[in-house]
């Protein structure tokens, strides 16, 4: 019984996967730490992981072997599966998918203690021509709307292995928030035949919530930012798809990647942080929603979310997607701008 | 700078509070203990507080003084002021709203330790009621356009004070996730001339997601949880405004709310929890959109969600409202209905 569902109140999916399942009381000890010698996505330790889907490595060193700079396999305990036709049902009132998808993880680097802001930049360039490639591939499947990539570092984050890695999750559904995006993303091109984004970027030029930017991509801390430090990161050239990203496009978000998350441990002392790529679904998806999405190449535009982990988050903010933020993201932004650091304090 | 904040991009609503605010590297050590001795919410320490709002006390006992059961203050640290003519306005493509509401406490217990699975029914009734009044009295200013109950339970689950209470908040707007329950809730009745939720509960009759029920509510989990154990409470009586409750069913809700959380401690080892009432908007603010939930008290269905706080919630689910459940829900009932407890084992 692993599928997904849907909820006809909230209108969200939710992946059912019992095979993770724990017993009641087994939800306080599910931390897991990992040292060097049994990590399975150190150089060496290839055989440790399901055989490897895409890899940048050596000329002449074979898959699953030593010789990688960077390297992508599926995740050894998927959420959804690969296999199989994908079939929708009702359920009564629910609406069913079985769980066909993709769970790859992308180990960013063959070191064990090497972190996203310390790679070379023509390293961290093939970080994300992985996460361009693999998107790519994926959506080739017809049966995949969304593929969605995602990182957590540090364990308050998410991540069960230390070792520097990103998650992509390929789905057949949309999901809720990115929906809601979309539609925003539409009704506003709808009214002024501009791009939303491109428009909240041009406002922003006036710089106070900025926190980097070079030629291609901007930075900033979101008006209405949900937590503190949150930041947004876009391409300033409008595109609705990430993997149009062209190779020197790469080394460019990367640099910018680099920066940014470089900034964030300075100023705020190695919190741990989310990041996810928002970008156009697969629109061959959808053939019976004509029209619906059909603007997205000039309404959409795709970017990145980055949430530091600092403060936990109350049933409020849980049952209601309403936030209370203690920051205002022009303080976050001038912090991060200037790495303010500052010594612990009791409130 | 206290204002509300709208996200063109996710259509959702933030408060930045920078009374609040704390510096970069403060957000390490915010967590607070507190004992009897210098608790704000125990008897005979009403001075601590601000003016309490209304009371459930002893006959011929005066305000801010002992002889209460149940006491209601402002929050010491309001996120929303009540003082003051909302204002809304435009900052370029922004929304922006002064920060006018309500922020309260209602203290369950004068008893530093009791939590409310302990509640004698009648106390617990009385804690019910408590909250109906403060959302009555605050619907009837044409200012807010919601009343928030939630109660952060535990330290993990968002709580700075141990002594049991709940929250209010009123807000000039209804919560992202609470609109979206309204679009759903109107969509089906349009079509089916019936309530979502009326047709949820009676396709659950089977039983097999059932926690617990009397006669006049029933707690569930929901066929699509987005958490292991979380549980959904609501009147089997149709019924859109939490505040039409009576007294003798803020008994019988009162019974409900602590059998299912008496079963949660059970089961879980007093895990952290939130839960949350969601009731209508105050429909007295739309003039402007005429019909637009005007089916409201045919189509909405008040209910509580219950959150238990087992695990922790990655990137992914905040960064797309799609989660990823290890528990199904028909599991987690079962063990809720036995009582199901086990001794942890290393997973």
């Amino acid at each position: 019984m692993h599928e997904l569902r849907h909820d006809p109140i909230q209108r969200r999916w939710v992946i059912i996967a019992p095979e993770r399942s724990l017993r009641p009381t087994d939800f306080k000890v599910m931390v897991q730490k990992n040292g060097i010698e049994n990590c399975p996505f150190c150089e060496g330790h290839e055989k440790q992981t399901p055989h490897e889907i895409f890899a940048l490595r050596k000329q002449g060193t074979g898959a699953d072997t030593p010789g990688w700079q960077v390297r992508v396999a599926p995740n050894l305990y998927p959420v959804l599966k690969i296999e199989g036709k994908l079939e929708r049902r009702g359920a009564g009132i629910y609406d069913v998918i079985n769980a066909i998808g993709a769970h790859e993880v992308i180990i960013e680097t063959p070191q064990h203690d090497l972190k996203m802001p310390d790679y070379p930049d023509e390293h961290m360039a093939k970080v994300i021509i992985a996460y361009r490639e693999r998107i790519r591939d994926l959506m080739r499947d017809g049966r995949f709307r969304y593929v969605l990539v995602f990182k957590n570092e540090g364990r308050d984050a998410g991540a069960s292995l230390s070792h520097s890695h990103t998650q992509l999750i390929a789905t057949p559904v949309t999901p809720l928030i990115v929906a809601l995006e979309l539609d925003s993303s539409r009704d506003y091109y709808r009214l002024k035949e501009r791009c939303l984004i491109c428009d909240i970027l041009a406002q922003e030029k006036d710089g106070t919530r900025i926190v980097s930017q070079n030629e291609d991509f901007v930075a900033l801390c979101p008006f209405a930012s949900r937590f503190p430090y949150e930041m947004f990161l876009a391409p300033k050239k409008h595109s609705h798809d990430f993997t149009l990203l062209d190779d020197a496009g790469a080394l460019s978000l990367g640099r910018m990647l680099k920066d940014v998350l470089s900034r964030l441990r300075t100023t705020l002392g190695n919190p741990p942080f989310n990041f996810m790529i928002h970008t156009g679904p697969n629109t061959k998806m959808m053939p019976h929603r004509p029209g619906y999405w059909g603007t997205l190449a000039y309404d959409y535009h795709w970017h990145i979310e980055i949430i530091p982990r600092l403060t936990s988050v109350a049933g409020f903010e849980w049952g209601t997607g309403f936030y209370i933020n203690s920051t205002p993201p022009e303080e976050a932004a001038g912090n991060l701008r200037d790495m303010t650091s500052q010594a612990p304090v009791t409130p």
